[in-house]
């Protein structure tokens, strides 16, 4: 477990990265669990399965979970990747550990808000607020690393 | 290489995790073939070139392949990041490769199940199934990192 | 900072992995413009913060934003991870900034082909020279690795 934990903000970082890829699995099993609930299935196949294929259709709110999870890959997947990378530059672990926090609890917020649909502009501010962290990272990777371009 | 072979675990999740990439590039490359064959272009412009705008049109084994892809998106990708990271947790090799391989295996059947739309369940079941090791690896890393939250 | 900068060959894909997320945080702002400019929202609330319900709809360029966007979560993603890992397995710092910069100029052709509707085959040439050196770096990889799969 040496490496794992040899770097703190690595392990900060790695912490809130795993709950952010669990917020999008849970994503994956609302969605699912809506096609069922309102018999609205993607594939021939599962509405077969379900009723018949008068349920192989669309749904307003299944296709909402959909844009939710999409936003999600738009973004965390790419926060896996600074935040892996910003780890390894030498931050405080007090000012790396806001990045990742503003970011986990910006993107949260994101979530809430598209599956209940609250009022705008709160969705688009929580996808402001989470960019935040993440331009500040590039930023200070692509500092650090300029010189190896 | 020292880095990349110092540590088997995560050679072996490097394997699987290649030969993931591979098998998304390879749905990546049906969907292109099926577009062809088919004559059912996502851009005027592919279609202009393929005989004319009214091949601009969805197809529905496009977005079958599509669909595929993006479930791919959504399930390979994070467990490219739990995958590394697990390896570095320190687990024996052959409990860690049992999480590969079952991660491995189940998405091949899921990709399969997809394009060739077999009959329910089987695909949501290699779904399942292959969810089993990814959240093994989360609640793992979960427990070595939470002292660092 | 040490182990950022001990590898250049790592510090050299850092350098163009990022300025690729960068380029997809681009994408995601010209999305929304072009959403505000062409008022056509995914989502009811947003539609009713500008203007009403009417403008809960589609848009054709809109549309062809998210093809880019997607596309690009099918390709620069696996690239950051293959990039990551491939800096790993020794090559020489020449022939690894080829594979990068081949990858981030082809990518960032794409972006453009796709956005500015260029005249086929331009998009599809793009796509396919970025996945030549993908296609060689997961070669490359599976061969240092394949002991241990």
């Amino acid at each position: 477990m040496a490496f794992l934990t040899r770097n703190e903000v690595f392990s900060c970082f790695v912490f809130y990265g795993v709950l952010l890829v669990i917020k999008m699995y849970i994503i994956a099993i609302i969605t699912g669990q809506v096609r069922l609930r309102k018999k609205a299935f993607a594939n021939p196949e599962d509405a077969l399965r379900h009723g018949g294929l008068q349920y192989h259709r669309e749904d307003p709110y299944v296709e909402r979970c959909r844009r939710a999870h999409i936003n999600d890959l738009e973004n965390i997947l790419p926060f896996l990747f600074l935040g892996a990378i910003y780890s390894m530059t030498g931050p405080s672990l007090s000012v790396a550990r806001l990045h990742f926090l503003v970011f986990f609890l910006a993107r949260v917020l994101h979530s809430v808000a598209y599956l209940f649909a609250l009022r705008a502009p709160t969705r688009s501010l929580a996808y402001i607020v989470a960019q935040i962290p993440c331009v500040s990272m590039a930023l200070q990777i692509l500092i650090a690393v300029a010189a190896y371009a």
